[in-house]
């Protein structure tokens, strides 16, 4: 098994010194795309050139897909217009669309003056649909067949046409207005007898998407119904282009990626965190940050209302991170779980009660279990001290008692603001832990002064 | 497109009380296996057989791969023996071996008595390998070539094998001892001519995973380099299986949704949200909770033992929650990215320093940032009644010091430990947000009292 480790690269650095251009095209041509483009990224400026022009010209466009975009547009600026043409020609028009999206307007004007007028045509229209629609990850070269075929007579369409296409394995049947009327698979072809006519044996039931659903539905998609390919239709239903498997596990990747990101309160990123900079880190990071710091204004205010009564047991005060923190966990258990429910499509806002419901036993339970561990605890080894004032019993159970409404509040609030952001079509991620928390460490010390002024007498007395 | 809503789901009910058969059936024949598997968990249990023998046999085996085990365990129940028999030698090996890790051990025996020979001895080979192992993803089902065949020869021998395979779309070439020497594709021998060999178009640097290797790490081969189906082989390089890339799309959501879940201190569970119990969840949430609860004692062991500095100015109480949260959120951003960079293998423990130089850095300028901004908003909101006693200047600089030591501290701390964890074998996700929020909620409040004896002198007088 072929894998990039460092000696790989000092050996492909050290032949890259001693000119064995012949030695290092043997190698290369051993190597996938993916070990390769790792291998240039490890590389010096000057010598990328010299390396890419030894990569055959179909193992030089699959690997320079999967550079990052520094790389390409280093190695862009370095080529002729024949070498940049070479490159252009051999790529898929969805991965070109990719290449364009992320290059500077003088590079891109360059690829598209090289690009063939085909092409060109193809990539426009691409370019068109909106960020993360199925249109913009989608590729238009498919094998479409008539539904008037034999099975011989698409095989052989198939392997006359077939060289250029991402996926040959699922094939479109479109009526003569290019609508989408079924599709085949290659393996049905095959199984198939010569004279079978493909209109008999295409799959008629089809799922298309249209070219303006969002990237993540179309993903999801790939993972309930296990397809290859997805077709995608514009409004009269015509086969505009298909999604291809590949790029459908690069959106599930990005999607999981970008909910743990706002989970955490990061802005979401497309690049990945190695090829980020510090400002870029910087910049998707201190926002949330802010936001949060300031909104803690609400907890330091309550916290300072209730100075006098914690100026009477001061020992009060030392529960308080652990009062808040255990209501932010159970807060970011159930919202956590409610989100990614949400995100693959397990749930929807409809389910809400049932939701609740079960949040909310989940929620009497875990609290019960820790308000009684925390009684314990409390009587045990924090009021050691305090045995003399007759105050430990009810400091302990109005702590356990908090403890307990704090985590069945906090389940409540984790669970149905993801729900509820959903409905007025916010993202429900955005929602998640740290907004959350804020919400829950406000409301568990509301719980907490009102729990404690009731139980413990002293606080109270004048 | 077919969707499921409740209108269809009530129509089907509806069909079945009026017991329309066929009219059933018309309507079951076009719709996913997924779909119709999603109907069937909003059925009565007494209706699910009835409608589960409308539908023809392929569909009926794909459709019960897609359902939930409780009701695939109904269904075996009221099944004869012939009837499950029609099912099990319908399903493809890999997935009789999921429904068997699922069902009790009544059924599994039942089951394994209905297969027949061949394919219970499969299902044995499978079941020897370890939970998450790529052996326990693998079918053993797949086209295998040999080296000297013609393209033709290869054509004609997929169509007369290619029935059962689950994809036929790659080829494995195997020499006589059944070693892997290389793969094809469909579309190669298509796009062929008759007579080329097998062995001069075969790929033969092929990348292949090992029985024993991790599932994640072979997910990740899945979205690296594209493939549709990846080898898997023995300590002797014999071919013994394939995984596909459907069940590698499976396992990349279930990576996602695991370190989701422990992110957010819950303990993994395989089974969906809505599917599982209150106890269920119950038992995944609460330990974690307990654990948090009970390390919060360091912090209230801190809080208690400067007691006398909180007495002295108790405003300074307040703003403890704004200090430990913004650590919290602060650390949880760095622990989150390096995880799932981790995750989707962006970066290894030899990184580290890379990582910290990096996230030092990106804390330098978040923490400028906060402390700025919170001492701004000290001044003129939160100390507006201090003026008189000369300490809000010296208050406000000491908190706004603290946030900044505590934002760089948290990112250190929140960067380091995941790659710590993954270089001594522990799980890196088990390690973050609540842990090592626990961990910077004591530091956080280490250097505040630190900081605040040290610039605010009335703390200090006796």
């Amino acid at each position: 098994m072929v894998q990039v480790n460092v000696t790989l690269t000092q050996t492909i650095k050290k032949l890259l010194e001693e000119k064995k251009f012949s030695t290092l095209r043997d190698i290369l041509i051993t190597m996938m795309p993916y070990d390769i483009a790792a291998v240039f990224e490890e590389l010096q400026d000057e010598k990328m050139p010299i390396l890419f022009r030894l990569l055959p010209k179909e193992l030089a466009a699959e690997t320079f897909v999967e550079m990052d975009e520094n790389t390409q547009q280093f190695l862009i600026h370095g080529f002729s217009d024949s070498e940049l043409k070479e490159v252009v020609d051999e790529l898929f028009v969805d991965d070109a669309v990719d290449l364009i999206e992320e290059m500077p307007a003088n590079v891109v004007k360059r690829i598209l003056r090289t690009a063939d007028k085909d092409m060109r045509k193809q990539i426009n229209e691409l370019l068109k649909y909106p960020e993360d629609s199925a249109g913009s990850i989608m590729t238009t070269e498919f094998i479409s067949l008539r539904p008037d075929m034999t099975a011989e007579m698409a095989i052989k369409r198939i392997r006359r046409t077939g060289v250029d296409k991402e996926t040959i394995y699922t094939c479109y049947v479109n009526d003569e207005n290019n609508k989408l009327i079924g599709i085949t698979t290659v393996k049905d072809l095959l199984l198939a007898n010569d004279d079978d006519v493909v209109r008999d044996m295409m799959e008629e039931n089809v799922i298309a998407v249209h070219t303006l659903d969002d990237q993540e539905k179309v993903a999801q998609m790939f993972s309930n119904y296990d397809f290859l390919a997805l077709p995608v239709v514009d409004n009269e239903q015509r086969t505009v282009g298909i999604v291809t498997i590949d790029d459908a596990i690069d959106v599930i990747q990005e999607e999981a990626t970008e909910d743990i990101e706002k989970m955490a309160a990061v802005l979401p990123s497309d690049k990945p965190y190695m090829k980020t900079g510090v400002f870029g880190i910087y910049a998707k990071r201190v926002p949330w940050l802010l936001v949060l710091m300031l909104s803690a204004t609400f907890t330091s205010t309550i916290i300072s209302s209730f100075d006098n009564v914690l100026q009477r047991i001061i020992i009060l005060s030392s529960f308080i991170p652990m009062i808040t923190g255990s209501g932010g966990n159970a807060g970011s258990q159930a919202s956590v779980s409610v989100i990614r429910a949400l995100s693959l499509g397990e749930i929807e806002f409809k389910n809400i009660f049932k939701v609740l419901w079960k949040e909310f036993r989940v929620a009497v339970l875990c609290g019960l279990t820790l308000a009684v561990a925390n009684f314990i605890k409390l009587l045990i080894f924090d009021l050691r001290g305090y045995e003399g004032t007759g105050a430990p019993m009810l400091i302990a159970l109005a702590v356990s008692l908090t403890i307990w409404g704090t985590i069945v509040m906090a389940k409540i609030v984790g669970s149905s603001l993801p729900l509820l952001a959903k409905k007025i079509g916010f993202d429900p991620a955005v929602m998640a832990n740290p907004l959350i928390s804020t919400v829950c460490d406000s409301l568990s010390l509301l719980i907490y002064f009102a729990v404690a002024t009731l139980i413990i007498p002293q606080l109270t007395q004048i």
